[in-house]
């Protein structure tokens, strides 16, 4: 047994070894704090200088573009999928100044993403959600950051992502402004959407086809608008193959330059939709082949799958019928797709019909346009395998609950 | 006195300190380690394993989209300007694996830049080229660099930029491939403009505008398209006050998403055009407000101002009279814009009267389409200052090279 001199002796050991290990840790953290940048700003600045890194941000005011930049900090967007796609929407966002931002990944930084911007060499092997809150925490540190790196798939992790969506906003406890989707697998995307129609929370959806040169953004507003379930994510697809869309066990292309766009273009509709400028897109389509961009608006389905979906729209169609006749030019406004003046945009309003042959693996869909997921095997061999699924989670999240 | 009980617990909890801060400090150490590069590559290697940084780009070719992956290696771009368009053009061509790439700016790093993507904010003071080549040298070893701190249009500076683009390809005394002019001002793009068409060069334009919700890119191929003297850029300016568009010294807007945006479709046509895939866009313009993208292709102005475009028109226009006529098919294939299937793009050819009215601050353009740029005020005022100036350049070179 050890005596007390033994243990006094192995306490002053100890001390010192944590001495030594915090000085060079907070060495570390002091050289840290060198490359580290600027201080918090409180207040967003519209100033003129070289020093002020919104001055070109508050000039969308002066500019006649942006009625009220700074409210940009009192919103908070999750996005899921920190990939090609989802890191330089987080750093555009960053940039931009949004409030908070909460990033979902469970991916690690790979030599293989850096045909990609963002991520660098050095990141390799960190997560991605750990990755990026390092870089963007350096670029902005006014805005807040939340990171999950989990798959939100798995049911526990689905729950705790739910719980985050719906009180994890910049003030706790209220729910997030927007999420976005930058997944790039059915799955997530399934339970995203899963997750929205059951809190009828609005969000974005945004994709890149396997080979690389074509990809999509999408609003969708549960009850009013598709959901992901209502109707397959569509894809400009002209000209190519469909076979080289979609191979099983076969290393997908892609490129910095249509993730960057199709980015570009997902941030772009999220600022026009938070700080209310510019005509809002429901689908925005890029064909790099033909640098064509079609555009329409998709009215949810009736026989969606999603009960949640089902109910969103009869909530919305109450909200509607309730309204003022006064009111009724103005929501018309509002759901249909402004057309540009010269009439080029290829805006087309789904049929209900066209809708209920939707819900097969291959909709009938304007030419040029075609899906960009398919259903994976087993869910398409049984129609109803699809809500089963669907349901067999919710009823299980509802058990949890009652825990 | 502690007791034996009290200093064990001690024990425990100075090893528990102890093991927690030694973590953090190799987690710290390891992410040092991390930032060294990896080595050079000397062979494109299409292998799908996570530490290849070239698998999703060589999976272009497997996925039909590209023949020869690899010839990216082999090509030389100059990038004018690395500011917000400029920075992730270049960028994106260094994570595609371009073979060299020449950089020209003559600008510091500022706070109030870090409202674009790609320069850190402890990068501030630094020069833009230098913060540039850094970090492009880090994610990407394997291309090669020369930046160039200097405003091209001085004199001097003038006259190596015009040595570098013919002499500074890969193989040193070749010209580069191509020129990207990423630059924010007119005097620069004319610098640019002049000397494509005296040597020949074959280059693409690219801007944003002052309110920073629209751009264009635009493909110059000297004798055979409108060069920058022809007819003035153009810009979508739909629905916007043109006041807004440019207004002297007051602070211009700009947004990450418009410049990502712009940057993407930029990088896009430049490795359409190198790699030979898809259609090659000659003016492709973007409209944030409403998601326009209204595209165009414009012949050269026999009227242009700049003699070295009146002299590539005519050695075009005798290449073309001397090919076989078996050929003159395919030679219409590659001057007229392709039109996709559906017929929705905005294809307008200009006439050669439209051209001529075009000379002029204000041309004749398809509704929905504005000029982007006009002539400073002391040109604008009279018609021959423009050549004036352009042609003193031209004789002050020519004096120049007799020395």
């Amino acid at each position: 047994m050890a005596t007390v001199e033994e243990l006094k002796l192995r306490v002053r050991e100890l001390e010192n070894e944590l001495i030594k290990c915090r000085q060079k840790q907070s060495f570390v953290d002091d050289a840290h704090k060198h490359t580290q940048n600027r201080p918090r700003i409180d207040r967003m600045s519209a100033e003129v200088v070289d020093s002020n890194p919104y001055s070109r941000l508050m000039a969308l005011k002066r500019m006649g573009i942006v009625d009220d930049y700074e409210k940009i900090r009192t919103f908070t967007v999750a996005v899921v999928g920190v990939g090609g796609v989802g890191s330089v929407t987080a750093e555009m966002l960053t940039r931009c100044g949004i409030g908070k931002l909460i990033l979902f990944d469970y991916d690690k930084v790979e030599l293989a993403n850096m045909n990609r911007l963002f991520f660098q060499p050095h990141q390799a092997g960190l997560s991605k959600v750990e990755a990026a809150e390092h870089t963007l925490r350096n670029i902005n540190p006014d805005v807040w950051f939340e990171t999950h790196n989990y798959n939100i798939t798995t049911l526990d992790n689905f729950n705790h992502f739910m719980d985050r969506i719906s009180h994890g906003g910049l003030e706790e406890g209220k729910p997030v402004d927007l999420i976005l989707s930058c997944v790039d697998n059915f799955e997530a995307r399934m339970a995203i959407n899963t997750a929205c129609n059951e809190l009828g929370q609005i969000w974005m959806e945004s994709g890149v086809s396997e080979n690389a040169v074509s990809g999509h953004i999408q609003l969708i507003i549960p009850g009013e608008t598709a959901c992901f379930a209502c109707a397959p994510p569509l894809v400009v697809a002209a000209n190519i193959d469909e076979k080289t869309l979609k191979r099983e066990g076969v290393c997908a292309a892609s490129l910095p330059t249509t993730m960057g766009v199709v980015a570009g273009l997902l941030v772009q509709n999220v600022l026009k939709y938070l700080l209310k400028f510019g005509s809002v897109s429901y689908y925005l389509g890029y064909n790099a082949m033909q640098d064509f961009f079609p555009s329409m608006s998709m009215k949810p389905n009736p026989q969606c799958n999603d009960r949640h979906c089902r109910k969103q729209q009869d909530e919305y169609k109450k909200k509607e019928a309730e309204r003022p006749k006064v009111e009724v030019v103005e929501e018309e406004e509002e759901v249909v797709h402004e057309e540009n003046d010269w009439g080029i945009e290829l805006v087309s309003e789904v049929t209900d019909t066209e809708l209920q042959t939707a819900s097969g693996p291959m909709p009938d869909l304007p030419e040029g346009i075609t899906v960009a997921y398919t259903i994976p095997a087993q869910v398409q061999e049984s129609g109803e395998m699809l809500e089963d699924t669907e349901q067999s989670l919710e009823e299980l999240m509802a058990q949890m609950r009652k825990l």
